[in-house]
């Protein structure tokens, strides 16, 4: 791709090689100004870290890498079901087939790069369930593994559109924002928000996009946010606190919590069929029940992605093929709410 | 293996060439008897099409590939979402892989055979969705590619506990029947069949487990056998149909179906919170709303795969290493009914 090395690129921006070394793997131990300027300087200069050591391979073998996460309570998880299917999809479209694995956690993900890069002979890594704090894209940067995100970088710390490595993501909060400014427009000015606790990213962001369009529509929203550990269960019982809370109408950043919540509003209210509810995911539970979620394009997400990668390993074996223009490299997409009326008290089928 | 060849079996049973590769590849070709005398001489000697082409081969790959099957509603789809997951981890457990691709029909997947032996070098194949006049084994068995089946040969013709390749099934007739026979228990006389039109292996295998049971309890089946596409408008079609012919309980194909009559059921009769009605498959949408539904052991079946696969390609890389008992090449696992309280009219949460 370039000549660039660590060394020459610290030597350039005249700071040492551990400060870059630093950036791309503890980002939080640099001062925001050097870890900024060096990013940017990383990022321009295109330079990857341990290119040399991709160039001992010989041949590509189209086949890239992917955690199977565990399945859950199946509800939420088939989300990264679908786009499982759908990334196989997109990703045979481009000669390219998928090589599954397993790991408890991130270390255990790590240790199963090192021995399928011995093993297996993959040409990368697609991620997904990416957090706070993870330890994954740091050590595939590291070793030079070519390799793309489903979920954006989510430390605090970093700008995720100037992140070292590339990702898609779904914009959650636009999501629960439009789902919450649909429910005001229906009349509604005490809508609740039933969410996970404080500190997953992706929870965060949809409750942050809650609370954009209560305030937005100069609404309060204190007592109206309730942190639920996720599930069928915690939904009834978050959804009968914000009822006695007042709260005429919920958006949940989950079916499973939509889910419980249908229940138990059904049941405080028998007279209203169809309770002011909107979930997340569009899960085939939400198709099933007639609940409205917030849907995520998993096959727009997932073609993009294999673009992405694809994009990368041709980079990386012909440095001067720069015709097609690059996909973006950091890319956030819009949700779609999906609005139903609940199937089992439709007066007719 | 052995020395066997396609050539001296045919001698030594003093049957033409063709005959026995007929029986391979065409078995409704040969007469009955003919057919059962070759099978047994093949399964007895340990023979295996085209062993030569396999001993080609230098080193294991350790990967399997599978067909990801397309999302069709994404409720009846999820076991084989679940079947993939326990397939990966028990493949892991046994130091395999498994590389996923797509196709869109039978003769598509035996495209992706051809290619993915080309460049990818895999060990063998796992196969699902099994079904009347499946052409993907004789391809595998003609080219001896080693593969395991998750369902049982469903061709009318032979004995699927003959058949020449390994599969693990499970017994869904025994599914439907132990459902019935509890629903009679319960003091229904007259228990419904949903199930789907009449041809497919697994789909007339429930509906035998239903008119098993209630033929054993002396019970009349006329007219409360209903034929639907699946689907949960088709469930509550279906049901409607059922409660017009004095069914008071039903039993279904799917919970797809199940999910519509639920709801079909509780609109005809508002007073019955709970109306007796099971499903299958045991999905995460029957879990949420509280469905019965009998549940498919996916992790068994999918260790047992990996077991036959693992074993089978230890044979022929080791021809005399017989030491480990060899596991069952035809299971049939018997399922689970999980019964459950309908969820949004339970009392209290």
């Amino acid at each position: 791709m370039s000549k660039t090395t660590l060394v020459s690129l610290a030597e350039s921006l005249g700071v040492s090689r551990q400060t870059v070394s630093n950036v791309i793997n503890a980002p939080h131990r640099v001062k925001p100004e050097t870890r900024m300027r060096v990013q940017h300087a990383i990022v321009e200069s295109g330079y990857r870290p341990s290119a040399a050591a991709r160039q001992l391979r010989t041949r590509r073998s189209m086949n890239f890498g992917i955690r199977m996460m565990p399945v859950v309570d199946g509800i939420n998880g088939s989300i990264l079901d679908r786009f499982l299917h759908a990334l196989t999809e997109a990703a045979q479209e481009e000669g390219y087939r998928v090589t599954l694995f397993c790991a408890d956690t991130d270390a255990g993900e790590i240790r199963q790069y090192e021995e399928l890069l011995k093993v297996a002979d993959l040409d990368g890594f697609v991620l997904t369930g990416t957090h706070h704090g993870d330890h994954r894209t740091a050590w595939l940067l590291e070793h030079g593994i070519p390799f793309a995100a489903f979920g954006r970088p989510w430390s605090s710390i970093e700008d995720p559109f100037g992140s070292l490595h590339p990702w898609v993501d779904v914009d959650g909060g636009a999501g629960t924002e439009q789902a919450t400014r649909t429910l005001i427009e229906q009349g509604h000015t005490a809508v609740g928000f039933l969410g996970w606790p404080g500190g997953s990213g992706a929870g965060d962001d949809r409750r942050a996009g809650w609370a954009r369009a209560m305030r937005a529509a100069k609404l309060p929203t204190d007592s109206l946010d309730i942190q639920a550990d996720d599930g069928v269960p915690a939904g009834a019982q978050g959804a009968e606190q914000l009822a006695s809370k007042g709260a005429t109408a919920v958006v949940c950043a989950s079916d499973s919590l939509a889910l419980g919540a249908l229940a138990k509003l059904r049941q405080l209210h028998p007279e209203q069929a169809s309770p002011a509810l909107i979930g997340f995911d569009d899960t085939p539970v939400a198709a099933a029940v007639g609940l409205s979620s917030v849907s995520q394009p998993t096959e727009d997400a997932a073609r993009h992605i294999v673009a992405v990668l694809a994009h990368q390993l041709a980079g990386s074996s012909s440095p001067h093929g720069d015709e097609e223009p690059a996909p973006e490299r950091h890319l956030l997409l819009p949700p779609t709410l999906i609005q139903r009326t609940p199937y089992s008290f439709s007066s007719s089928t």
